[in-house]
């Protein structure tokens, strides 16, 4: 018996997630049905971190048992001959059998990208959130620091989710210019206003929780609420004490470490 | 009266093109619709170019008569507001009376997105064209040259169009790396292969002429033709002398001059 892991990249606006659903395209079922061709049974497929709708991924890891030998990169051509391509297998690796995509994560990376003030370029609209007015970097760098460590995020997710508990533990959590944004094309750089990227890096994430940090942020950006009302929310474990929820397309999944 | 000169940015994706048509949503209409919500009649806007469905600009030119005064980055941001994201203004200004979007323009620039080889990022699908084979950029850029200059394009462009004259000149040709694509988010690369930008100035284009060349140019690159063989086409001017034609999503309409 052999384990596959699947390091994957996708654009999220046109599926409803990554997780199999009853109603509307997933990740998960697009890979399972072409995993269904090659393979003439169904293949359960179990992914590191369930993404939502719009979200995009440069990094999800995805694992299934494969009972055929395979080569890994002849497998992984197939797969993508067979995929949309908003999916794209980026590698197949034969692991361990006691891999298992998402128990044996230690920790995900996930960004999310900001573009404050001015104009959205046309082509970023699907992969950044648009927030109007200019945002004061230097404060939300504060609250980010804020964020290090081992706590519980309980005001930082969508209510109603059941989680055994809110505790998570950030290594590390940033906000950067984004340098190396897109010039499309040939150096054409688009009208787009200043753009942030934050980066945090965790043994795991609540739902929203990714979301409701970058909403909280830009309040914190914009003036409309302190850095320290991070820590203050951390405590409360209240969700009314943190901020908005930032939309899907802004967020990425980069990376999931074993 | 005053003349507005619109500078405006859109993805093609959604549209089926820039000319209002009797079905399909346009960038025309998409335009039209908005000032019409402004100024509370129809006013006819000119286009410096026709982009087809799913061809993008980083600079169309658009004019119209403007009836009321109107500060230019006011009606720039009214517009915005109105218009779909896939679509922004990122320039207005009054011009002369005689400006005429696209009669007054003396050159246009586009550029093609080609990736070979390899993967395409889905981050990429819908702003490039996916070359499975590698391409030999030597001889693709040996035919470039061979472009410049006066000559009679009717081997490159789509039959049953009907224009006075097929002889257009180009003043540049090009073809080079794509150094400056897309880093998402936070420098990370993405799996695409290498990519080609095919950037052509001229006074004029045929239809499909951009795309049709590009075609020509990958048979080059892949050698499944000479480079040569384009100043045959020119001399011919035998469609079926020319390659075939390139997909709509790697074309950008990047610049008019005047």
């Amino acid at each position: 018996m052999a384990i596959v892991k699947l390091t994957l990249q996708y654009e999220g606006t046109d599926f409803v997630g990554w997780q199999r659903q009853a109603e509307g395209r997933t990740v998960q079922a697009a890979l399972e049905e072409a995993l269904a061709r090659l393979e003439g049974r169904h293949v359960p497929v179990v992914g590191a971190g369930r993404t939502d709708a719009g979200v995009h991924a440069l990094g999800q890891v995805a694992s299934f048992e494969l009972t055929r030998e395979m080569d890994p990169p002849a497998l992984r051509r197939a797969l993508n001959a067979l995929l949309p391509d908003s999916v794209r297998i980026i590698e197949a690796e034969l692991v361990a059998a006691d891999f298992h995509a998402r128990y044996s994560a230690r920790d995900k990376t996930y960004a999310y990208r900001i573009v404050a003030g001015g104009l959205l370029s046309p082509f970023e609209r699907r992969f950044a959130w648009h927030v109007r007015r200019p945002l004061r970097a230097e404060p939300m760098a504060a609250a980010c620091r804020g964020l290090v460590g081992r706590h519980d995020f309980a005001a930082f997710r969508s209510t109603g989710t059941d989680v055994a508990t809110t505790v998570r533990t950030v290594f590390d959590a940033t906000l950067e210019p984004d340098d190396d944004r897109c010039r499309w094309p040939t150096g054409l750089a688009g009208p787009s206003a200043p753009a942030l990227v934050f980066s945090i890096r965790g043994d795991g994430f609540l739902r929203h929780m990714v979301r409701t940090i970058v909403g909280t942020l830009v309040e914190i950006g914009s003036g409309q609420r302190s850095p320290q009302s991070v820590a203050a929310a951390l405590v409360s474990g209240r969700r009314t004490d943190a901020g908005v929820t930032a939309p899907p397309q802004g967020l990425f999944l980069v990376r999931v470490g074993y």
